[in-house]
Parts: C-alpha cells; structure tokens; sequence
C-alpha cells in the first residue's frame, strides 16, 4: 500500500529544517568564499529528543568532516550540525581532521555559552568546496560563533541556512511537508560532481517527530535509496556526500515507520528533483525509467549505464532522438539481457521495438526541457527511475573553470 | 624480457594492411556516404595461408555484421574482410542480418569470378556509421563489386581501404613494421565512442609471417588486452567493435610467438595512439599510469575510472591541475585503497603526496596538448596505463549533432 502523499504548504516549504517544531538555523558570511556570500551554516535541534541518523558517501576517499561526523553518529544522538562553503576540507590529512574538531568543539563550546548545553561529540559537522585545501579557520570560528548568534526558527533561520551551503548551486533548495501529527523538512546543496552514493551533496533534514535513532535510520536509508541514490548527473561521487536526520520529538507525535518514511521520502524526492533542475550546465531533465527488469537492482543498473553514457547525454543535449546510442549504453550494462525484446521511448513515443527501430524514430520531438526516456526489457516485473541531465557546453564550461 | 621494438619506416608504414605480403585492398565509393567519399573497402589474402583470428565487442547489443563474423571466425580461416562506412547495421533484427549474409555471398560470388575461389564462410564482413537504420544494398552490392574489380597491392590499396572505413575520423589510420623475416600491418577508424572491450573501432590487421590460426589469435589478444582495451575516450563501447588478424605465410618464416606477439602489439600500439591523436574534440592526450598497485588488473581499473570521470576530464581541458578531482575518482575505482598512501603527479611534478596536496601543487602547468597523469597507490609492483582524452566543448558539439 503506498501511503496517501503529505499535504504541502509553500509557506511550510519555505521554512525547509526549521518547518518541524523544536529546530533552529542560521547561517552567516564568514568569509571562506571570496565573493562574500553567506558561508557557514548551524542547525540546532532544542529536543526535547536529540536523535539522528546519517548516510554518507561511498567514496573511500572521505573528507574529514565525513570522517568526523561518521564517528559522533554512532551514538545515535546530535544536537546541532554546522556546516561551510568555500571549501571541502578533503585530502587535508591530519591537520584538516583536526580543524574538523575544532570545529565542533568550537561550535559546543558556543552554544554552551548561550544556553544549550552540549559536547563536541553531538556536533556534526559537513563541508562544501574545492578538494585539497586547509580552512582558514581564524575566519571560520568566528563565523561559527556569529551562527550561534544569528539562530532563529520559521522563515529566516531554514532559508539563511539553505543558502550558506551553496557552492556552484545557483538557488537554494529547501523543502517540507506536514504529514498527520508531524512535520519533516530540510535543505539541500549540490549541483556537479552529482551521482550515486548519495548525488554528492550536503542535506540536513529534521523533523518533530518522536523516533528514536533506529527508526531515524531505517526511514532515511530507504528515503535515499529511492531518491538521492538514483539522482546521477555526471557519475562523479564526492570525498563530502553527508545526509543527516535530526528528530526533535517536539511534536510529542510517534508515527508509524510507515508514515515516517512517506514524509521523509516525500521530502528528498522534492530536494533530488531541485538538485537535478539546479545541475551544471543542464539544459535537459531527464527521467530514465527502466521496466521489465529481473530485480529493482538491475533495473537500477541499466537505467544508471545509460544516464553516465556520454554519447546519449551528448545527443540529449542536441534533442537528438538517437535510440541506437540507448541500445549501445544498454548492452553494456552489468545484466544479462536479450536484446530482442528491449523497446524503447522517448515521452511515450516507441522508437525501438524489439530491438529495431520503429516507424518514425528519427522523428521523435525531444525539443522540450523534461525528457521521459522508457526502456522495456522484457526480463520481468521490476521497475526503476534514475534522473539525469544531459552533456551540455554549460557544463563543459562550469567545469572546466572551477578551481583556478 | 621486452623483445626489441621493430624497425618502422615510412613507405612501409604507410601501406598498412598491404604491406605483408600475400594481401591485396581498396575503397571505393558506393553512395553511402552523402559525402560521397569512399565507403566500401575490402581486404584479400591471396594466400598460400588462410588462417585468421578475431577479437569482437563486449556489447551484448552486437551488430549484424559482428555476429556474422563471429560465426565465420569459428573455422580459424578467413579469405577476405568486406568493411563499410556510411551504417552500423546494428539494431536491424533479421532483415539486417540477411543483409550481412548476402554482402559477404556477393563478395564471396565476385572474388570467384576473378578468380579467388571463396565461399560466403571466408568472408568477414564489418560495419559502422549510425546504429539503426539498414543498409541500401542495391548500392552496397555494386560497390563490393567495384572493390574487387579495384584491388590493388602496394601503396594504393591498403590506402584506400582505409580511406573508406572513416566515420568521423578526420584522418585515415595505418601502421606496419617488418620485423626479422616477417611484416605485419593494418588499418583502423575510429574517433568517438571510444572505450574498453576494443575501444569502438574497427581494425584490419594482415601479417605474411607463417602462422595458424591458435597462434594469431594469441597474439592478437595479448596486442589487444594492452593497446585498444586500454584506450578509453568516452567509456562508451560500439555494437560494432571488430579486430581482425589475417595471415597469408606469404614470408615462408615462422616466427616464435613472442616474435608475433611483438610485431602485432606495436602495430596495434601505433594505431591506438594515433586514434587517440584523432578523438572527437579531444585537445588533450592524456595517458594515465598507476604504479604501485596489487595487480595489473586492479591499475587497469583505476586507471580507467578516472579515464572516465568527467570532473577530471572537464579539468584537464581547462588545464586545470586540479588533483582533487583526480584523488576522488580514485577513490570510486573498485579497488580496496589506502587513500593515504596516495601519491599523484602531472608531467612528473608531485601534486599530492600522501592523500594530501603537495606544495606548488596549484602551479602545475598543464597547457601542453600532451600530458602524463601518474598515480602510485603504494599497495604493492602492478602498473598499468590507459590512454584517454579531455571532455571539450568539441567532444559535445561532434556528438550534440551526428544523427539529424
């Protein structure tokens, strides 16, 4: 049975981790980004619960901050989650695990200050930016003290929040939805180096509910595994991948696991589809939905080999209806197939049935920006989407200019 | 031991597949090219020796053309290769396959009224161009006819028939050495759609030295497995993908099998290098050695993971010495690492030591077309390179608009 989807609420939306009840944000310009923008972000959970749960990338290249909040994780408790722009604090090797604990230290330590009691060990922390880099941390302690002073709920907090995490993201990306009792929201940043393992990206989601850290976690695992997980723009997983669930148990509602991972689910699936619009340099949104797969997994995998296909995101980009390039990509994929019984669409429109071309391909019109690309494999019963963009010049251009 | 590279020298070079002995070849133009430039090539082994061997895509959506060759291969003996440009043939279901079966009938028919008795089952036949649509045989037919009638030895032949297989290609592609007693040479095409399992290309390859059909397949597996399979341009691989190693025994010598297995792999070497000279936008060349991995397989996947990884490649068109990219692909290659034992250099100059970037590391000048990225994992001996290119606004525009 799927659950009836959580009513929303733009005004709610808007409000993104500071929507549930029992949360505060800000977010501050430190100067860590040479523009000037807002930089340093904090999330604070006023409880009366403090339970969390977290996914982190899949690279075995971790940044500290991964490192860092992987380990504070295991308690299954978090007060607060402090996060920057303006670099990654990857490959930084001792020294920048170091300045990751000062960081939360810090950021204890402050909140102490103003009343909220807590210890490094509940302060995660999540970085954004270039890969290679120390943080200048006499800039980025006092920012995390101003953050602390800057914290507010409702409108200001979330959105301020939402915006200092933005690296090349050219809006902020925020949302929530009030399901019957309880609330989830939270923002999201990402917008290249976006594929699976979590699409490269910072997320902190919260919510009112009460739900201890096991519940927290088994909903948030199976909210990524059929959003962020299946988001895939470029194929390039990040040293920083982090999402975070915070539970404040202020709405003093227990939900159903059932409900809780609607809601969630409901939530990342409205921040994967902002990720993908924001990607570098897309022109095209592209939804590739595999079916007549064995398993969901190798469903997943044909649809994930065909959005990474350079030559099929090329032509995309072209509005070119070049069904033999789906084919080629689809061959390749790590499943056994009979190629015979694949068709394909574009919105609807058979291009290829049984492995040939049907009337009319070459005269698909694939001009619009939203593209549905269907392949039917004629194995079994299993369906799965992944969301991509296509290869543009904007992002060739975005991409060949990042760091110098 | 490395046996001793074999003399090369411009005449014979520029023979490619005619200059062993004991092989004839044309190109000539059948109207399926809308260029009207050459489209239909052939090669011929006069003999004494027919035998042969084959290499063929990975791509479980196989052309017509690969899976007739595949079957006819299955003897060991080949008398002839039919090659078009102008379509793939693939994805034509049987009404492509009979196409197929009739090329190689009529070229088999017309060798036999010159005089070459042959049957359609010594007769491998090779496509490329657009997947999807059929061939127009009542213009293929005439021109395998006028191949026959055009077969030539010497310069002229095998020039031609290179010639004629180019798709995108923007120069015609062949290499020959004479080693001690024998010759080997060939022809590839070959600009886009360029990755493992063969590297998307098509490949002729003749030899005079004295060798059955167990021998030459040998050699051209171990030529293959460490020229095409390491060339990686686009991490897309062809439904056409095809390696063909003819031998006549015309020299009357019969070479160790370390002597063939040179000769052939330095032949394939030089025509992998000059396909990756002539990739579709690429306006780098970049070759990509890991050292101090547990196995060569294992380098060889590392390697090609970052081969792969658009953030890199956008980076390198942007001769941006941005090692963090690279350290993050590595750490998606499916390979156990120890991300601190990472070094990596540009063109020899250290950028990351130890999982940590290198002073200067920012400064590394990569503004030449040529550029060596060297990675040492410090996990054990194995080391092995993969040839690749950038990701450039051209790679985009060539592949945004080949189909419509």
């Amino acid at each position: 049975m799927t659950p009836p989807a959580p009513a929303r609420d733009d005004l709610v939306r808007n409000q993104g981790v500071t929507a549930a009840a029992g949360f505060k944000a800000s977010g501050v310009a430190a100067g860590l980004k040479a523009s000037g923008n807002l930089d340093v972000a904090l999330v604070v959970n006023e409880g009366p619960d403090h339970a969390a749960a977290g996914v982190f990338t899949r690279n075995q290249v971790k940044a500290a901050p991964v490192l860092w909040s992987q380990q504070v994780l295991t308690t299954g408790r978090l007060r607060a989650v402090v996060l920057n722009s303006g670099g990654a604090n990857a490959c930084t090797g001792p020294g920048g695990f170091q300045d990751t604990h000062a960081t939360a230290e810090h950021t204890a330590a402050t909140l102490s200050g103003w009343g909220t009691g807590t210890g490094a060990a509940e302060v995660a922390v999540c970085s954004t930016g270039l890969i290679g880099d120390r943080l200048p941390m006499d800039k980025l302690l006092p920012g995390v003290s101003e953050a602390v002073h800057e914290l507010a709920g409702g409108l200001g907090g979330g959105f301020d929040a939402a915006r200092a995490v933005m690296t090349t993201d050219t809006v902020p990306k925020q949302a929530a939805v009030q399901a019957d009792g309880f609330t989830v929201g939270g923002f999201a940043k990402g917008a290249g180096m976006l594929a699976p393992s979590l699409a490269t990206m910072l997320v902190v989601l919260t919510t009112d509910a009460v739900a201890d850290a096991a519940v927290l976690d088994a909903a948030l695992r199976e909210a990524c595994r059929t959003t962020f997980d299946r988001l895939d723009v470029d194929g390039a997983t990040s040293t920083n991948d982090t999402v975070l669930l915070l539970g404040s148990g202020a709405s003093e509602h227990t939900p159903t696991a059932g409900e809780l991972t609607a809601a969630v689910t409901a939530v990342c699936d409205d921040l994967a589809a902002q990720l993908m619009a924001d990607a570098e340099g897309a022109t095209k949104h592209v939804t590739i939905t595999v079916s007549g797969a064995r398993t969901e997994d190798e469903a997943v995998a044909v649809a994930r080999t065909v959005a990474r296909d350079s030559l099929v995101k090329t032509a995309l980009f072209g509005s070119d209806p070049n069904w033999g390039r789906v084919l080629a990509a689809v061959g390749m994929a790590p499943v056994a197939l009979e190629p015979d019984r694949i068709d394909v669409s574009f919105d609807g429109h058979p291009v290829c049935l049984g492995g040939v071309g049907a009337p009319g391909a070459r005269e698909a019109d694939l001009s619009a920006e939203r593209i549905s690309l269907e392949i039917a494999l004629g194995l079994g019963d299993a369906t799965a989407s992944i969301r991509t963009t296509d290869l543009s010049h904007g992002y060739v251009e975005e991409n060949s200019a990042y760091s110098s």
